[in-house]
């Protein structure tokens, strides 16, 4: 059977748990090629980004590399594409040529429906249309995990644009499977209404003493300039600023998935402040790609 | 001597029997890295793509890593080119650079007559202008001969706009040298006359019933745009359909260089219908380039 | 301690030449797998090319490759880099991605201050500013000692926009190093006065009779567009050709940095002369680059 890693939700918690241990093991290993080098050794993975992203992308491919995988970048505007090529399509002849996996973003929300049943090899979601980015989900819960040895019970902050964001939707499935608390604040029209019992919409301010953790949303300008956004008033409603962490836990970390507005929704100094993990968050990225990448395609499938 | 894989038309029949059996060889064995993966170890080309190609770059891309080959991608758009340098001057810069290869595509149809005898390494010519694409012809005869196990005798009608494709350039090469019967349809202007005794102009629709398989071609609308071609009666005059397949011999294929227009040359439902090998073309064209590249790089050379 | 190279000026004459001394061992085996793809296997470096650069990244690229190392592109323009983000911010993802090594272009002079002290692993200078320009400088030298077999006494003429020139940047601090004569030549108002003693101003068809070598600037039309330059009056003031050459030494040398602009630096029948060691350089650029790589990267660091 085929393993596409499309969503946290469509995976056990027990399988979670076992993509968290194989992150861990990892994060120990990365660099010991004796250890690693040998898990997907002589595959080929195909990064197709229909959406452009740095980080996502180089990170799958260090993970891949580490693995001893190979990866053939596969840039759509250079290609095909421009001839009317449909997605279906460019992704079989992928298929045709014989590689392993596709490692896949696009800008459409429900763009694998019409691909899992279809494309005979693993998809792996890198970021698919406003609601799903499960490999960013993985990381995030493996940083959690790192951090406070559990995900039972945590306290999580999401402020921002949680309507359009990802990142807040791969975590909030997260949250229901291990039974984790979610604070929703930001800009009223960017926080939606939620009927599930372990989601709050509350004031930035209300949240901040109450949780272990604050994921900060990039205000992603691109997806809704029609908003007259002010970035010193979101700054100042919405931004983590020092006085903001003081008012947090001693213990209690700093998350965003990046990139970041330094002085928006992040003050500037906090960024590599000992209670941010935001690096450390791209760090883990690549060991969830590991797990994920050995979940889909290694021995065994 | 420097092995360049520049045109079909340079190599003899037992040449390019030679390389049809090494495709057959790695189609058996493309995933078997004990078998191929030493075969260009430690090896490195350039991938020169002066026009896009998605399938044609990433092909020959995942054709020498099954092999051990490092790919290079050079993006004429981002180098030198912005700066004036000519492409003679390109190549031999990567040739200083001590890559083992190139494999290069570019618009001019003599582009090469001005560099064979000045490159020092093989080059490998993954599409010129509008005549030669001569690793597509090598897969189209792989894959005409995997479905028939012979090529003397077969029958091929081209449609489409033969006048500019390269695809059909190679192949009618590649008939003459193996004694195949060709049938040319399409548009009346981009059907061109052939004084050769193997080429027959035919209405497609009298065609079908005659031949082994049919070569439909992609109209390239970025290549005569000033044509008034109505995408409907282009359909229902050249593109093939349920009811013309009807009319074709219950063995004969239909194939397609790709990237295909659904619903132009071809019927939507027919793409992946049993007797379409467009796919398997695409699959064979890693093989079939396996090939090329232990030909021109491989030891003993 | 982190080794960044960064500059020729900050490397003793000793450090450069050891790093001479390596680069001559790879231009003797850097097609021998056994001696060579071990050195630094299994690492991965990122090239970040803020500004386009072929030659540069590919001659990085395949040294690298020849070491058995990774490479990760990442290209600025398809990036988070439309979204805002720093290059700081850039950079610290990628070391965060756990990358071994990042080589590095940017337009800003003064860019490596801002990041030295705050990067955790080696940075290469691909070429940042108007001045520096490292590995192209050690390769110059390179390329001059093979051929002359010793440094000190060496007499250079570099003609064209000296002040505008990070190749000539890096060659002057070389020269100081170790002792080689400058003069330079070209449009006045591209001829910086310099202080220094081993440098002297002066017309070029003065300074061809007593020079070793004359490298030849590119014209950079990119960079002085308001100048009004006429290319045919430029061949003829400043241009390496025929003539000119006559009036050298029979063993001094023609060197180019490339791209080069046929008809204006220099003659077009003088780009492959017996005396241009033009692609020389190109390929010495590669054993250059596998030296600092060893040297940034390699074991004991």
């Amino acid at each position: 059977m085929i393993k596409h890693f499309l969503s946290l939700s469509s995976l056990t918690p027990s399988e979670i748990t076992a993509l968290l241990d194989r992150s861990h093991f990892f994060s120990q290993n990365y660099r010991n090629p004796d250890k690693v080098h040998h898990l997907l050794r002589h595959k080929i993975i195909a990064n197709v980004f229909y959406e452009p992203s740095t980080r996502t992308r180089c990170s799958f491919e260090v993970a891949a590399k580490r693995l001893g995988t190979e990866v053939v970048n596969f840039v759509p505007e250079n290609s095909s594409v421009r001839k009317g090529e449909t997605v279906y399509d460019t992704l079989k002849a992928l298929e045709s040529l014989g590689v392993d996996g596709i490692v896949f973003r696009h800008s459409d929300d429900h763009v694998f429906d019409q691909l899992k049943n279809r494309i005979k090899l693993p998809l792996l979601n890198a970021g698919a249309g406003k609601y799903e980015h499960p490999s960013q989900g993985l990381l995030d819960l493996f940083t959690l995990k790192e951090e406070f040895k559990r995900l039972e019970g945590l306290k999580i902050a999401i402020c921002g644009d949680v309507k359009h964001s990802r990142v807040a939707g791969s975590l909030m499935v997260a949250a229901e499977k291990f039974g984790m608390e979610i604070y929703l604040s930001g800009p009223p029209s960017l926080v939606p209404k939620s009927q599930k019992l372990f989601v709050t919409e509350i004031p930035f301010d209300d949240a901040l003493p109450k949780v272990d953790a604050v994921m900060m949303l990039r205000i992603q300008l691109e997806r809704h300039e029609s908003l007259d956004l002010n970035q010193e008033s979101y700054h100042r409603d919405f931004g983590m600023t020092p006085e903001r962490l003081g008012k947090m836990k001693k213990e209690a970390i700093i998350l965003h998935p990046g990139p970041f507005n330094r002085g928006i929704e992040i003050s500037d100094e906090l960024v590599e402040h000992p209670q941010s993990r935001i690096f450390k968050q791209m760090e883990n990225g690549v060991y969830a790609r590991m797990a994920i990448l050995e979940w889909a395609m290694g021995q065994g499938n």
